[in-house]
């Protein structure tokens, strides 16, 4: 692959937008990929992202956008090309806070934790909350269409965008960041281009939704006997009102945070089977312990709830938090045969967990660690060797594994990514669960978007063979 | 225009499916365009749509798509042509609910009132609401990506949908009808196709979001000096929680139900130049009326409320939110000189009301009634004659007032249409005041995905020449 066109290209970028070509911008999270690239180029505003876009498109060289390289399935790692790699970190200007509006327009390079900043700045928040919010930047947050712990009440990132600006394969500059709440005018080009992973162009900026920051906020971790019952009790938690966020976790879990000695406190001296984590948010008239107490009594009367501990103090909901927020790390130490981030309609929620866990127990002896976003029928589904065995044990039987789980999903209606997207992992997985109808429209709007196919090629789509 | 297929189509289709080329499908509601039609078709299923739509691909055949027949910019009429005329009515069952995941599928003729209905009937809410609720249809209200009075709380139609089905240009079908709270396996073609206004495809039916009916609900209106201070007001209520419509009304509409005589009780002897209809829905624990007094007194103090009526029964509610919703009855009974349906970055309203309305009052002697959904930003900004004078006075000025209407909502960032959509009557504004990268997007993936050109020709784009 011959790159004689890196001379050229550095006559159009500004001062400092050459970057070494490091580790940092070649490697992935899960060490599944090495990527690698030609050039690093970190462009210093839209125009200039505009300008490298053009130059690849003329040339046809292949751009990963590179935001904060915190994605899981390798959507921002190339390998096996000589791509320019596009890192949007020199973009990182909060450009304006509309309080009065409830907006923020920020840089695609900004890290969320510094949106979170300047949203609290103003007195309101910014509820996209996840991991590995100290490192993810905004374009790839968007990029991706992230989720984590509050999209329950708040929706998914594409749910807190109401404009964006960004560079289209054609190196055009889309500007539309826009701060409506209403506007009919022409094709959701928006959301289009939320979720589409930088295969359709690169996102620049953003005017994102900010809301009223809760006056009052209350956390509980309530031991249920099975899903089913959690299920029960989040409509009960609903209807009053105000949650937050609803995770599930399993008593694997906090048997794992137990063997690996992540330090943490637990809620409980004995892992329960199943718990929730609820946590409230609520108005200046509110008080959310004695709303968590009803709830309590409420699901303790109708069977639904056993125990519980609801936190008394900010201390006591940091506590319970990192219970839910350590389980990664667990997990991480323990090593996983195989990770799924699935979604399943709510109601088949329960049914899977038993039938899912059912088949793979038949199939391996292995352990299953079933936690996260009960709220929104969101999964981190990981398979984990049995005691005293290891990873290695199971390498010749992670592909029969894993298509039992995506067997197990598709059957009830489920997704095989809910929240981390296609990347370069999971290709293979939309083409063989994708819709067919949906699968021709992607690639024609592709087509038609990206002629020249320059686009992060090979993430979300196959890139076609030429 | 050749028609001699007509035979042909009748041939794919099932007993019934053929209409009469009435007047209920080429007349629209504000009488600016009388469509024509070779046939009304109207599918039993989805799998006659997609015949319908093979056949027209076929053939180079235009379809309309035709729904509850409400929308307001003629994009479900389509003069000059002889096209099938594709209505959905017969396509009207709820196909199931699903109260524990407060979801509801809908095929895409079902009325929203009887959607509400059956929301209802599983103790659940469906929150689209607006004026033409007993007439429009479910997949209408989808392809338009229909506001109404309730989006401060619950946002517009594409925020209210899970997942969708459609016929594509191609006849192909789009099984997308998932009910997944998190999904991020590969492009958003159903926000693509709602608010495409049936110029790429047909949805045929929709899983949709219901929520938890509120508890407790309360409605008041005060009387603010300015839209100015209407806007701050908007800000506490919002800190205070569980606001679902916050509406402007100005002066001029309560004194036009007082001209016209339109039966309705005003809720002030004397019109005031502006207030605005506020609507909370609380939980369980929560009082409505005690959350407005609160509101009311806050109001007061800090010099932002002047008056008020806080509605103390269901009675009381009905009357005061019957003020905002014959104000356009009333509207029709003066007769406008022209209808605008804008949006505005909030902070832009104020500024809007005042330099828009002193302009148009330099160029001519009208009156203006602006009232809307403040909490969107979105204004229903419409121009009346004097006092003593008629529509017909104003022939030759139209063109000249709208475009004052047009600069200044630009000149802000704003809209040209807020919920309305582009239809055909606003194919030049938008080529106008569309941004180029996105016109030019937007023509792309329409020509990939319906080659033929034959999905609701001439709608939000202009139909290319042959």
């Amino acid at each position: 692959m011959t790159t004689d066109w890196l001379k050229d290209l550095t006559t159009i970028l500004s001062d400092g937008a050459l970057r070494e070509v490091g580790d940092t911008y070649l490697t992935e999270p899960r060490g599944m990929w090495r990527g690698s690239a030609a050039a690093v180029v970190a462009p210093s505003d839209t125009e200039e992202v505009a300008r490298v876009i053009r130059f690849a498109a003329s040339r046809g060289i292949p751009v990963v956008p590179w935001s904060g390289g915190t994605g899981l399935v390798g959507g921002q790692t190339m390998p096996d090309a000589m791509p320019i790699l596009l890192s949007t970190e020199r973009m990182n200007r909060i450009r304006e806070v509309y309080p009065s509006e409830n907006v923020l327009v920020a840089e695609a390079g900004c890290i969320l934790t510094d949106v979170h900043g300047a949203a609290a700045d103003a007195d309101r928040l910014f509820p996209l909350s996840l991991a590995s919010e100290g490192t993810a930047r905004i374009g790839g947050l968007l990029a991706t269409n992230a989720g984590g712990v509050q999209v329950l009440r708040y929706g998914n990132a594409r749910d807190l965008v109401l404009g964006i600006e960004a560079v289209l394969p054609s190196g055009e500059i889309l500007r539309g960041l826009r701060r409506l709440r209403k506007d009919n005018t022409g094709y959701d080009l928006r959301n289009l281009l939320i979720g589409a992973e930088g295969t359709l162009g690169v996102i620049t900026a953003a005017a994102l939704r900010l809301f009223p920051r809760p006056a009052h906020e209350g956390t509980a971790v309530l031991v249920v006997e099975s899903p089913a019952k959690a299920l029960d009790l989040l409509g009960r938690a609903l209807k009053l009102g105000g949650v937050t966020a609803f995770e599930l976790m399993a008593g694997q879990g906090m048997q794992f945070l137990q063997e690996t000695g992540v330090p943490v406190r637990l809620p409980f001296p004995e892992a329960p089977e199943w718990s929730v984590l609820i946590d409230l948010g609520l108005g200046p008239e509110d008080d959310p312990i004695e709303r968590l107490e009803r709830l309590f009594v409420e699901g303790h009367e109708t069977g639904l709830v056993s125990d519980g501990v609801i936190a008394s103090s900010e201390a006591q909901r940091r506590d319970l938090w990192a219970v839910r927020e350590t389980i990664p790390e667990a997990n991480k130490r323990i090593g996983a045969i195989a990770s799924n981030d699935i979604s399943l309609p709510l109601s088949a929620v329960p049914d899977f967990i038993d039938g899912c866990g059912a088949r793979l127990r038949q199939a391996a002896d292995l352990r299953i660690n079933c936690f996260g976003h009960l709220g929104d029928g969101n999964l981190h589904y990981n398979l984990f060797p049995a005691e005293g065995r290891s990873r290695a044990d199971y390498t010749d039987r992670v592909a029969e594994l894993r298509e039992i789980v995506a067997h197990e999903v598709a059957a009830r209606d489920g997704s095989f990514s809910a929240e981390h997207g296609v990347g370069r992992l999971k290709v293979a997985e939309l083409e063989r669960y994708g819709d067919p109808a949906k699968m021709q429209a992607m690639r024609a709007i592709k087509a038609a978007l990206d002629p020249a196919g320059i686009m992060n090629p090979g993430a979300v789509l196959r890139a076609p063979s030429r």
